[in-house]
């Protein structure tokens, strides 16, 4: 019953993609075990220098013999002016204060060009490490490196949160699309459509990008169960990208008060912010979130003011404290378990079967 | 394949109700019909007098002898000062001018009492004429009415935004509970979490509530087919509430050009507002909600906003512009489509069984 065009494409056993969280989450043990239990892991390397991209396959192919992902940052053209850095450093200076940070202030915001050849060193990195499948967010990238992918076999996932952006994926040459519901934790992945525009339910979503699109859809946001697994085959997704019920399992390299903040959170309490990047991201309030509310418009855009947060959200985690960590979650929290990701997939096939046999 | 504890209650044959959308739309036709389908109609009766109650009633009662259900809104205490109301009618006065409107400005804001007395006049019509089910919108009535519409045998249903007003729903006494998504269109229901914060997609709402309350759960926002039927049975709901599937029937009293605007319209065009009414609502974007944007948090509350924009609303309907008028809509109205109740119900249950064999 779980046959799908993804399942062919993935070559995987179950539609169930593991959602390529960036920042440390993606562990090589969280990825393999995830390909080894029949579904698709994937590395969140957005963050990643093409070393230690090498490195994480490496060690992930010494732990399953599965295919698995990798998802990449589209680069975006970005400005700043001194004095926007200025302040929002000075805004930033209370919650140094409170953790007592003391060493300088030394921000390393990386240029434009920099980010592009950071890119370009990663999408090298992927040919020669023939990562079989290679995701994008935040936009699709040029001609030359799709082409340059494709020509390698490589099979490309894009992300959209509109039915504009979801056909934008596939004149471009995508093989299938994300679509991240307003539901979806971290990072909102539109890229034509203003923020404030792109927050489509799935329940919405899902139907509307399947009438305009030919490529497999796979669903993205809030989804934690086979429960969730099933309503989107019913919307017409041929496939689930699961983050946050990955997040909180045993093997993922979340903090472990990370893990438990949500685990203790309710879905009235994951919010919208871009505090802590410059871009918006869904995440558990916390005092970081609702001290720089009402300043929120005036910080610099991403990946800058991500520079600016970068000490206090590493201090934050080194102290255990989660007041001042980026606490990325999707709007269903009160669903998650820390348990192993084979339990997670054990759970979603016996739920789903168990639908199947209601509806 | 449909029977669930909705159909066993309500005593239908499809677990498919037709949202009770106020304003005109729910024409004695409209809800007649989706009874006579199998499904079950309600009168959107926020608005009406108990006079207009019961006429509606008896017309109903001569279209079809299924049974039907009625909404009402409960009353919320409200203050506004006389230069709040000044200020709104000064943002105001363009739009008048625009569409000629040389009346005076007679505005008729209720008092509270007013409201309170409309409110249970309302609930005396529904009892007097045994109308077998009333649900609510803006909370919960109080204990009195409550058990005065139970003694009646009068089934009740609460309306939810978040898991905790899910609860206070089952605590109260309602028989069974509409869970309204962030994707649904018109007024947000929620009474207990804060508008900002409930704006929760069905995907992560349905399962979460579900897991929380033992009364039957119906899933409303978004839902426009035998798609969203069956991803909102797999969550977990044992029914459909639908609106703006509904609303573009050929049975709906909706202007056309309202009709028509729905059916232009795209996904990320359809706007949370409370440029109308002083209550946040989801419709698409026109004129009238972009030129008060800016102003929208300084707009009085429900319902005085909503007693001024009164004749603007009135004129831009009699002058068939879209321009002015509340275009309520929820998130898929890529989907909508001017047909009878009938084939809507036809293709709803056509590809439900489809997805059923499919999944």
């Amino acid at each position: 019953m779980f046959k799908t065009n993804i399942t062919q494409l993935l070559k995987i056993e179950y539609p169930i993609i593991q959602a390529p969280m960036a920042g440390g989450i993606t562990t090589s043990k969280l990825v393999a075990e995830v390909s080894n239990a029949g579904g698709f892991g994937m590395i969140g390397a957005g963050y990643m220098t093409p070393n230690q991209i090498r490195e994480q396959i490496k060690e992930i192919k010494q732990l399953t013999s599965k295919p698995f992902g990798i998802n990449l940052f589209v680069p975006n053209e970005f400005t700043y002016t001194e004095s926007e850095v200025k302040s929002a450093l000075q805004k930033l200076q209370p919650f140094r204060n409170q953790l007592h940070i003391n060493e300088e202030n030394n921000i390393d915001i990386p240029t434009c060009d920099q980010v592009i050849e950071t890119f370009n060193e990663q999408i090298k990195v992927v040919i020669k490490e023939k990562v079989p499948v290679c995701s994008f967010t935040f936009g699709i990238p040029s001609k030359e490196i799709i082409s340059k992918l494709k020509m390698n076999g490589i099979i490309l996932i894009g992300t959209a949160t509109t039915v504009v952006e979801a056909i934008e994926n596939q004149k471009s040459g995508m093989d299938m699309v994300v679509v991240q519901g307003s539901e979806a934790g971290g990072h909102r992945g539109n890229f034509i459509t203003q923020s404030q525009d792109s927050l489509i339910g799935l329940m919405s979503l899902i139907p509307q990008v399947v009438d305009h699109v030919s490529i497999p859809v796979i669903a993205a946001g809030g989804i934690m169960d086979g429960r969730g697994l099933m309503a989107s085959l019913s919307l017409g997704a041929t496939g689930v990208q699961m983050g946050t019920a990955f997040l909180t399992c045993i093997e993922s390299g979340a903090h472990q008060v990370y893990k438990e903040a949500i685990m203790n959170a309710k879905e009235d309490q994951v919010v919208l912010t871009r505090a802590f990047s410059g871009k918006y991201a869904r995440g558990i309030k916390n005092k970081f979130i609702s001290e720089l509310e009402k300043h929120e418009d005036l910080l610099p855009d991403f990946p800058v003011q991500n520079a600016l947060t970068q000490t206090i959200r590493k201090a934050s985690s080194s102290q255990e404290n989660p007041d001042y960590l980026s606490l990325w979650s999707g709007q269903s929290p009160r669903l998650a378990k820390n348990q192993s990701v084979k339990m997670l997939f054990n759970t979603i096939l016996t739920e789903a079967k168990e639908i199947h046999k209601r509806i």
